[in-house]
């Protein structure tokens, strides 16, 4: 692997000092050297970005979907060395690094399909009626267009599926739009090995240099340079509130201002209806308690607020998740700043007036660092009510158990709730109608509404939102996962006046693209005129 | 008229001192008394919003439909005191206040349309795969829903069409989301008429109180409470830069950060192309000169460049413009703070080095207040390379022809330039390819491009993007103007794994309402399982 930053199609050899990647479990530095970029390679990157944007924004579908194939393509030929490596700078399991490869390719096949099919551009054809009383009405016509360079931060917590070649860079070279990458830190080896891939996909495949490019920075100076430049139009983060908020501010506070998608912080509550407690209490606490410790519980749909109003089932249920928890074995943690970050949060949280331990598994893996201990906790509702503090995310495998009086106290306290991703309910077929009214509530908080699953596994298809109301993410318009991720990148140019040889395939009368349209009001695939 | 705060279904009594409309033609005051609203009438306001919003966005698409339509209805019932109102307090011509009503009412019905065709709603759905290695697939449908109240800042230059029931308005309504709409204090009675007619036509078909109100306010007071309300979701604007930017950054600056869809500056170049110019330079000069001027200006898709390159038709051009400019009389202005703002942009401009005048109206009419004359300016290229400020908007019948030395002059030119609304070519059939890299990279600039027209006169249809990149709009994203406005107001939200009995009739499998989704991939308004 290289870890020279890589602008355009050259490694650029650069003075700064270099940085290792590290294997959490050991605390051992990894082969590799990778070099910060400098303020300088910053601006070639994003002059390389968006001189490539002028012919990139013209590359026929068929070709732009090649490109994309072959990442995955280029992906699967290292996928052994590439998912141990990940594996290793993770601390994150090889089967589950195996199956994020899946998905990860998966995602740059699903795009390729969206672009090759091209309806995504949402073509619109309001044609002419020159005997139009008072006015003649003009031809306009209307599809949407890439907005230009991207900047796409790579995540710590999916090495492969939200990194160099994830979503975000999937669906913004989908759209069209050059993508630049700033390597996560935590894992450069893993990053290095993807973005050659993309960069023998680009070569291949005749994509302008400058549509791909990846900067390597242990510190946030390449970062903030990234979101500052002038050519920069977009940016995609998924990581911690504060680090939303900071791209955030120095986005907003540019000559012209650009959107950072920030996927941001969600504790995803999931309210247990009396009903289905009575019914299955023992079998939920035992899913429940695999989805608060999935993937070391460092996923943005964790788990992080079980809701219930007081019963004798819910006992049954703490019982059981106690066990269960207490059966969980540690994992070990992405990063040790994660780590620390973990246990520090879970010991404030437990430190609380009224916050008591459930459940806190002791099965510390022998000899290893950076490892998570499951803790569930429990507090009531009016002490949540009085502290919104206390629903604040622990990043890691945690989870507040949060005991109401009754239906009504539960539905105060969904009111005091911020934002979220998801939201879920477990519940009976018999109680759903009587609950209406609460499932309502809880909607205007998220982006998702689960019934009887787990907010953990995130489907890639057409129908997903990722993405819910501030604080979860930055703008709960757009999605970070599934085809609609493409909207984050692109925005409609009207064509008033123009005729057939100077509109783009997607807008001619006679339809060369075969995509579908609304062609005066209506939904079609037809060619105009016919 | 009744110039009391309208608060739900109750015109609320305050203590405050009442302001007067004027008429800026004459200066004088107008009847009628408008009373500012307080703090507490805001919180007021906004609370029965939120409380309506619970209701409101359940409502049937039929009686959501009705609703904009008895709007419609009460404003033309009332269409000759109106538009009598609206000229006296705008300064705007009759005539053009009636066309402006009829594209009021007709942006009304538009949007009932698309209200009673379903389709806006964007569903999709994916149905579950049980049987999917290696896990099973769930069943997830996604539709847009209203994020909630909108507050609507009616606009001076359209006292009808983007004031209390213009497009914003309706946009919303259609969205399902309340309004509450800061009345402008230019136009005092023709909102309070206005207002009255979505009053009576909420009642009329059983409306929540509370999805529409209407505050007056003659300071930024009650504007500044309304963006800063805990329960505002989204703002829309149409002004200055300066009046978009400073509710940006209130609306930026609360602790759950909402958008504001503001419509500020843009001054729309046309690029005249040698060809053209050789053919039809003074049919060009006229037809320029009346699009320069209507409206006296006051549109945000006035002409305010003309750039060419240097040619003896170029001063053809010039000659006819003059005699044409010359030979228009003066019209009333908005209000006496946009003519004050007009003369003293207009001396500003004129007093920079190498700005000369190139026709200037002296027709003014007598006795008449707040005239203004139009006014066409000359400058080299290089010296608005030279000076961007030169570039800026002024508000008003004001173009500046911008003269380069060659096209590569030209091209660099509009390099320079920032965002606008619209971009016009004026080109004949056969240059149209060789100016394609210029056509190519003004569209980077723009909502729109035009050929061979004039960007004034924006047509409302679904094709429609009246929007551009900043500073022109907030958001280029979305457009103000046309059926895709009503994006503005809504959000996707997943559901997953829930049954028919509890979805929305958008996404159940028998697809009631016969509109038009994405199942499993494929558009049709099929139900699932047919």
């Amino acid at each position: 692997m290289d870890g020279r930053n890589l602008i355009g199609f050259a490694y650029i050899d650069t003075d700064t000092a270099a940085f290792k990647a590290t294997d959490p479990a050991t605390g051992k530095e990894l082969d590799g050297n990778f070099f910060p970029a400098s303020q300088e390679l910053v601006d070639q990157a994003m002059q390389l970005a968006v001189a490539a944007h002028a012919r990139f924004k013209h590359i026929g579908k068929d070709q732009k979907a090649a490109f994309l194939r072959a990442i995955a393509e280029g992906i699967e030929a290292i996928a052994p060395a590439l998912t141990e490596r990940a594996s290793t700078e993770s601390g994150l399991p090889l089967a589950r690094l195996q199956g994020e490869l899946g998905r990860t390719t998966g995602q740059l096949r699903l795009f390729a399909n969206v672009v090759e099919e091209g309806s995504w551009v949402e073509a619109v054809i309001d044609t002419a009626d020159a005997s139009r009383q008072p006015l003649p009405k003009p031809d306009i016509r209307k599809m949407l267009v890439p907005i230009g360079p991207v900047v796409v931060f790579g995540a710590s917590n999916f090495p492969l599926a939200f990194s160099v070649a994830g979503g975000d860079t999937a669906s913004a070279l989908a759209a069209g739009c050059p993508v630049v990458v700033k390597a996560h830190p935590a894992h450069p080896g893993t990053s290095a090995l993807v973005a050659e891939a993309i960069h023998m996909a680009a070569i291949a495949h005749d994509i302008p240099e400058g549509v791909f490019s990846i900067l390597y920075d242990d510190s946030y100076t390449v970062g903030e340079a990234l979101v500052k430049h002038p050519h920069t139009k977009a940016v995609t983060f998924t990581g911690s509130y504060n680090g939303g908020m900071a791209l955030e501010k120095i986005a907003r506070q540019r000559g012209v201002p650009i959107p950072v998608f920030a996927e941001m912080g969600s504790i995803n509550p999931v309210i247990l209806l009396p009903g289905v407690l009575n019914s299955r209490a023992a079998e939920l606490a035992n899913q429940y308690a695999a989805s608060i410790t999935l993937g070391a519980g460092q996923f943005c749909t964790n788990p992080g607020l079980l809701l219930a109003v007081r019963s004798p089932a819910l006992d049954v249920l703490e019982e059981n998740l106690k066990a269960a928890i207490t059966a969980i074995p540690s994992a070990t943690m992405l990063t040790p700043g994660i780590y620390q970050n973990y246990t520090g949060k879970v010991k404030q949280m437990l430190d609380n007036q009224g916050v008591s331990v459930i459940a806190s598994s002791e099965l510390k893996r022998e000899g290893a660092e950076n490892q998570a201990l499951a803790t569930v906790a429990r507090v009531t509702a009016q002490q949540l009510i009085n502290d919104p503090h206390l629903a604040e995310e622990v990043f890691g495998p945690y989870s507040l158990l949060v005991v109401a009086d009754d239906e009504q106290q539960l539905a105060q306290l969904i009111g005091t709730l911020p934002g979220q991703l998801t939201v879920t309910f477990m519940a009976n077929a018999d109680e759903l109608t009587h609950f209406r009214p609460l499932i309502d509530q809880a909607a205007e908080l998220a982006g998702r509404i689960i019934l009887n699953s787990v907010p953990t596994g995130v489907e890639v298809c057409a129908a997903m939102q990722h993405g819910g109301p501030f604080p979860a993410t930055s703008d709960s318009r757009f999605t970070s996962v599934g085809t609609s991720a493409i909207r984050r990148f692109v925005r409609p140019l009207a064509w008033q006046g123009w005729d057939n040889a100077n509109l783009p395939d997607e807008l001619k009368d006679d339809n060369p693209l075969q995509i579908w349209r609304t062609l005066d009001q209506q939904w079609t695939k037809d060619q105009y005129g016919k």
